[in-house]
């Protein structure tokens, strides 16, 4: 039987995995109970995603999944709008509406969450990629933020973006322990997946135990045996 | 036949109504096609809302529903679900999985929106309020703001923090006309009772025609006949 496979973003370090889209799919996965292997990517490796019908190189980006039929599914969403049809026990995205309401909190981690987090780590995710990653990171980020790596980081502006950001979630978890109520969803991987950049590349956590939003952090670390808890972190990597 | 009836917040000219919740319950009674009679409201009639179950008048809140066979409702979000529970044709909150995420959405007006439309419009609603309501309005408000009402406005601030906050609902209109897909739901409601706030105490508009959240907005206005467009504005009434 062929085994199914997920490309994930890695550092210089073929173990430290650090992509925020890539840690849906795995927890997408980890939700319907479907085992997998993950290949370790780097940034630049654009011909390895040849096979992923998405175009020409730069628009090639992980996660790519490849079932154990040979389907190939890129783009967490996707991943998981295609989970929930091929896989429907334990739905993710649910039916229609819930997974038109999944899109806006997709969203809402996109717009929100990653530019306060990327405020913070930046730079430690830039000194973690591997040698050959580098230039391309420096170029596509500096593009898109339109200043350099250096002058975009701004920690404590950054910690002031998320403290707003997660107002909203804040909010949620005082009544509930998941956005999607008793019991995680796909609402609490997409946006669980903005917390394991941090978790992995930063030294230090970025949320009180006695936080709501760390104590829901710390459920979904737990998840799954602590599938994600497990994770390779900075600290346990040779510099 | 008793008249279904929903108690709503006004200013001096009862025809005034931009509570935001009371908008939400008025959208989603609409929605159901439900005909009904709005009673105005001044925030310090508390006596009034005695029959509402709701504690000691510092709790007594609008909206009120009180439903043809004389079932009473409070909170806006409570009373979308039980109109979904009374009248299940067209849902508004849906299923569980569904009902979940539109609380997340709920919050994200509740604690993103709703500050930044406070910080630009709070003294043009306290000018349109009627003048017995006006130490309640203050004193409850600089309380929970921690300010005066006059430090507490910042039009230049509330414009940044709206822009920010909008950033989840703009990534999501521009792939479909209304957060909840093909046609308005609950979660737009949820929303866009916000909206009618500034639509109806600011006398310039907050958005332009050719933004997407801005034409959000004017489809909301538009739906049901023009319901929402027809309310009152600050420029319909004498000073």
């Amino acid at each position: 039987m062929a085994v199914r496979t997920l490309y994930d973003l890695c550092g210089k370090d073929d173990r430290l995995r650090f992509s925020p889209y890539c840690w849906r799919a795995k927890l997408a996965l980890k939700h319907k109970g479907l085992p997998f292997d993950t290949i370790p990517w780097h940034f630049t490796e654009k011909e390895a995603l040849a096979f992923s019908g998405q175009g020409p190189e730069p628009e090639r980006k992980v996660p790519v999944l490849t079932d154990e039929d040979g389907t190939t599914v890129t783009d967490s969403f996707e991943i998981m709008r295609y989970l929930d049809r091929s896989y429907p026990d334990k739905p993710l995205l649910g039916n229609e509406m819930a997974q038109e309401r999944a899109r806006f909190i997709k969203y809402w981690s996109e717009a929100q969450l990653a530019p306060a987090i990327m405020k913070i780590a930046i730079l430690d995710i830039f000194a973690l990629l591997a040698p050959e990653d580098r230039d391309y990171f420096r170029e596509t980020r500096e593009k898109r933020f339109g200043t350099t790596l250096e002058s975009f980081k701004n920690p404590e502006q950054g910690r002031q973006m998320l403290a707003s950001a997660l107002a909203p979630l804040r909010a949620r978890l005082s009544e509930a322990p998941y956005i999607d109520g008793d019991a995680p969803g796909g609402a609490d991987y997409l946006a669980f997946g903005f917390f394991m950049m941090p978790y992995t590349v930063l030294s230090e956590d970025l949320f009180e135990a006695n936080d709501v939003v760390g104590q829901w952090q710390a459920r979904l670390l737990d998840a799954f045996g602590g599938y994600a808890r497990e994770a390779t972190r900075v600290g346990d990597i040779s510099k």
